[in-house]
C-alpha cells in the first residue's frame, strides 16, 4: 500500500526522479509511473516487445525517439500506418517540418501551399518532392521481384535511407519489422498505384505480410504491447498477441477514453481477457498526450535498465 | 442571425422537431442541427457522398440503419475496418450480440469465453462459426479468380449473403462499392492467410483498390464526406476527395478532439484548407457519441428530404 | 439480457421511440435509454429529486426546459451556479442571446463589446441592463430584512420576474428551492458588494442556507440526483443526499471522465459506495453534451410518466 | 518559425531540458512549453499571479508543491473550492490518504468505509477526525470576532497549523489569501452550519470577501491567471481580473475541452477577448491531467528563475 505523498520541487531535478515522484502524487501520474515499471518488467523478462504509433507521432519530433528505441533494442516489432512512413523518409531525405498553431487560419494555409497535422505544418512541396523519390525506389524494388509482402518491401526502402533518426533505416539496420496493414492509405497509395498502372505484375502481398507478423513471436513466448494511440496500428499488435494466447504485458497511452467503445479508447483491463495477464502489476493504460507521455515513461525506462546494466550499448 | 430559444417540450414530439429545436439551444446541439443540414445540401446538391465508419459501429446497431441508408442511396461509397464486416458477416448469418457492461470483469469475461467491446458482448463461438462460413467463400472466389481487389471481393461476399440489414448485403445490391484499405486487419486476415498458405496464387491486390475507390468520382462532381469516428476510414476518404480536388461537404461525428493531433480528432475546419469548401454552412465536426448523434443527425435529414420528395423509395 | 439490435428509421419516428431503439444500439445510447428509465423509476418511487446544472446552460436554450421541468414538478430541489442565475434574470428582462461560433476572432468580439461563451455569444449591454435591474431588487430586498439566506433572496427574486420561462420565476412560484453555493461567483457578487459598501448590515448567510437545504430532505425519505455536467452544483447536491444516507437514484451527464479524479467525471458507480444504491438499475452515467443528452432523456421520461398518468397538469 | 525536432534520450536528461525538448515535438508538447515561457514572463514582469486548482489537486500529492510555490512566492492569490482545504488541514493534522485504484469495488470499499477520489482514497476516519479539529478552531475563531470574511478567517486557520507542507499554513505565513467562493460546500459547511446553530450571530461574509478579492490587485498592475482544472476556483479568478481591465497573462490546464462550453474547458484565447493579452507568447491552453503537466511546466520554469536569479530563496 502507497501513500499519497505531498511533491516537491528540488533544484536540478531529473526525469527519472520526477517520474517516480508522479507515482506518489495522484490521478494520471501513479499510472503514468505504474507504465514505466510495466516496461521494464517487459525487459527483464525478455518479452517480445511490439510499439506501436499513430502517422501523427511521425509528423512530431516523437520520430527521433522511436528511431533511437530501435537502436535500443527496446522494440522488437513496430505496427504504424503509410503516412508516417511517408513522411520519416521525407524527413530522410531533407524535408523540415514547422511548428504552427491549432487555430491557424485553414484558408490562408491553403493558399500558401501548407498542409496542417494539429500545431504542425507541411508544405506541399514536401509530397511532391517524395513523389520524386519515391518512383526511383520502386523502380529498384521491381527490378528484385514483382511480388512483395508489406514489411518486406519497407525493409528494402529502410536499407536505401542513410539517416539516424529515421525509423525505417534503424528498423532494418536493427532487423526490427514494420508491419502496416493499409500500405495504401496516403500518398504511397497513389504511387504504388502508378506504378502498378505500369507495371500490372507488380503486387503488394498484404495477406502474405499477416503470416511474417505471426512468425514474429510464438505461444510459448513472452510479449509485451506498447501502443501510442489507436487506430489499426494498435489493433494489429492486439491480434497478433491474441492469435498467440495473448500479452503478458501491455501498456496503453490515449487520449481516447473506454466509453465510446472504440479501439482508441479501448483499456489495458480488456488484456485480462487475453487470459494471460494477472494483475494490475502487468499493464497500464494512461490518458494523455503520447508526445508527453512517452518521453516521461520511457526516459524512466531507459534510466532504470541503464542502472541495472539491461540497456543494449 | 440566430438567437438562443427556449427549448420546450411537447408532447409526442418527433425527432425532426426535436433536431430544428437543439438547432437553437447552444453548444454541440447546434452544430448537431447544422450537420443535418449540411447533409440536406449535400443531396439537394447531388454530391456524391463517402460514408465512413469504425469496426465498433458495425459492432451496435447503427449496422441495420447503415444498410437501411444505402438502400435509401444516401450513401454512394462505404469506407470502413475489416471488423466490421467480419460482424456484418456474423450478424447475418445468425450470431446475436448481447449488451452488457462497459465495467465488467473482464477475468470472468474471458473464462467464459466472451470478448468485451465497450458495452457489447460476442461469443467465441461467432468467431468460430464465422471461419467455417468464410472458408467456403474463399474457396468460391478462388474458382472465380485468383486476383481480387478487396472491394471487388466484398461485393461478392455481400452477394452470397441474404440480410436485408446486412451492409455488405445492401451495398452488393445497390452496386455501392466497400472500400477496406486494411483487410488483413482482423480474423479475416488470419483465414486469409492460411487460405493463401494453400492457394500461392491467391491474391488480394490493395494497390488496384486505390484505383478503384479513385474512379468512384472525379474533379468535376461535387463530393461530401460524413465520417463516423477517425481511422483510417475517414482518412481513406478524405484522401480520395482530396486528390480529386477536395470535398465540397464535410460532416464529422466523433469523439476525439483536435488537441491531440490525430486523424479522429481532426475538424471539418480544416476541410477548408482543401480549396473548395467555402464557409461554415457546409461543414460541421459534431463532438460525442456517434450511436446517438448518428441517428439524430440522420433521421432529420432524412425526414427532410422525404417532405421535399428527394428521399428514393 | 438484451440483444444488439438492428436500429431502422421509419419515417415521423418520435423522440420516446427513438430512445427506445437507442437502448440496444450499444455504447453510450444504452446509458442513455438506462438513465431515462432511472429517472422514470426516480418519479414512481416518489424520491426527493435534486437537479443540478452549470452556468453555461442557462446560457443555452435548456433555460426553458429547466423551468418546465420545475412546473411539471420533475425538480424539487435545484442548485445551481451564479452565473445561470444571472443569465435567467436577463432573459427573463428582455435580453437575447445569440448564436455563434466556437472558433470566433475574440479579438473582434471584444472590440465589439461581445462576450463569448462556446458558440453562444452576450452582450456587454446585458450586463449593463442586469446591473440597472439588479440594484432596485437589492433596495426591495433589503428594506424587507437586513440577512438572507441565498434561497430565501432567490425566491424573492424569482416572485418579481414576471417570466414563464424563467427558472427562478417558476422555481419561485412552485415553491421549489434554489441552492446556490458560491452566489458572489459572478456580476451579483460585485453588486452585492457594492450594495453592501453603503449598507454594512446587509448579510447573504450562506451558512443558514446549508441547513436549509439540509432540511429540504431527510434520512428516510428516497432520494435521486440528476446531476448536469459538475462543478459545486452536482457536489453540493450529492453531498446534501450523502448527509442523509446517500441517495437511491443518480444519473450524471457529463463530457468529463473519470480518469482526471474530477467532481465532472466522477461517475454514478461512486453512488454505490454511498450504500442505498443496489444495482446498476438505479444509476446511469452518460457521456455527452448537456444540450443534446438532456433533452433526449427526459423527453422518453416525461412522455412515459404521461401515459402512467404520473405527470402533474 | 520553429522546425519539429527529432527528441533523443541522452543519459541522466533533467526535466527542464526535457521540457525544452517537448517544445520542439509536436502537439501538446508545445503548448506545455510554451506555457512554461508563460510564467516565466509573468514574473519577469512582475505580474500578480493567481494561482487557482480544484479540490482533488489538494487531495493528490500537488498540495506539498502548491504549499511550496506560495513559499517561493510564485503565487500572490490563491482561489481554491473548500473540499482541497478541508483535506490541506486532515494532512496537516496527520490523516494519509492511500493510492487505490479507479476501478475499485465501490460496494467493498464503502463497507470498509472508505471513500474514493478517482484513484485516491480517504478513510471515514479522517473526516470524524478532522470534525474534532474544526470544532475548537471555530470556537477560537467566534472568540476574537463573530464575522468573518471567508479569506481572514481561512488566514487564521492557517496560522494555527505547523506543516511545512500545508497549503493554508504557508499561505498565511507569507501573507498570500486564499479566496473559496464557495466555503459550504463541504464538510466544513456542515460544521459551519451546527456551530451558528449555537451561535447565531457567527456570520460567514462572503460578501466583503468579493471586495477583499478586489483590493488584491488594480487596473494599472500586470496580472497573471495560472488556472488548474475548472470550476469556480478558475472563474473567480477570471472575474477579479476581468473587472480590473483583464490578465495579461494567462496559462490553463484542464483535461476539458471548449467544445462542452462549460468553464472548465474555456481557452486562453478567450483571454485576448479580455482585450489587453495581444498574442499567443502570453497566453497557453495545456490539455492534459494537472498532476503530470502542471509539475512539468512548472519545473522548468522554477530552474529558469532560479538561474536569472529571479527565485525568492
Amino acid at each position: 500500500m502507497s501513500y499519497v505523498s505531498d511533491f516537491k520541487w528540488t533544484p536540478n531535478m531529473n526525469v527519472k526522479e520526477l517520474v517516480e515522484k508522479l507515482g506518489l502524487i495522484g490521478f494520471q501520474s501513479v499510472k503514468l509511473n505504474n507504465a514505466s515499471n510495466v516496461i521494464v518488467k517487459m525487459k527483464k523478462n525478455s518479452a517480445k516487445i511490439f510499439l506501436t504509433f499513430t502517422s501523427n507521432m511521425v509528423t512530431s519530433g516523437l520520430r527521433g525517439f522511436f528511431a533511437q528505441l530501435i537502436k535500443l533494442k527496446i522494440a522488437d516489432v513496430i505496427v504504424t500506418t503509410v503516412g508516417g512512413l511517408e513522411e520519416d523518409i521525407m524527413k530522410a531525405t531533407g524535408e523540415k517540418f514547422v511548428i504552427g498553431r491549432f487555430e491557424s487560419d485553414d484558408v490562408e494555409l491553403h493558399e500558401q501551399g501548407v498542409n496542417r497535422v494539429g500545431n504542425l505544418l507541411i508544405k506541399n512541396e514536401s509530397y511532391m518532392n517524395f513523389e520524386d523519390r519515391v518512383m526511383p525506389i520502386l523502380k529498384k524494388l521491381y527490378k528484385k521481384k514483382k511480388r512483395w509482402a508489406v514489411s518486406e518491401m519497407l525493409r528494402e526502402i529502410g536499407l536505401m535511407l542513410k539517416d539516424e533518426n529515421s525509423i525505417l533505416y534503424q528498423a532494418a539496420k536493427n532487423k526490427v519489422p514494420i508491419f502496416c496493414p493499409a500500405i495504401t492509405d496516403g500518398a504511397l497509395g497513389f504511387h504504388l498505384y502508378l506504378f502498378q498502372q505500369k507495371h500490372p505484375d507488380f503486387i503488394i502481398d498484404v495477406v502474405k505480410d499477416f503470416g511474417n507478423i505471426l512468425f514474429t513471436t510464438s505461444q510459448d513466448e513472452k510479449k509485451g504491447v506498447i501502443a501510442l494511440g489507436g487506430s489499426i496500428s494498435k489493433h494489429h499488435a492486439i491480434l497478433c498477441t491474441l492469435l498467440h494466447g495473448g500479452a503478458e504485458y501491455a501498456v496503453y497511452i490515449t487520449t481516447a477514453h473506454k466509453t465510446s467503445g472504440s479501439m482508441s479508447g479501448a483499456t489495458t483491463n480488456e488484456a485480462k481477457s487475453w487470459g494471460k495477464v494477472k494483475d494490475d502489476s502487468d499493464v497500464s493504460t494512461v490518458i494523455g498526450d503520447a508526445t508527453i507521455m512517452f518521453p516521461l515513461v520511457m526516459i524512466k525506462s531507459l534510466e532504470q535498465l541503464k542502472e541495472e546494466k539491461l540497456l543494449k550499448k
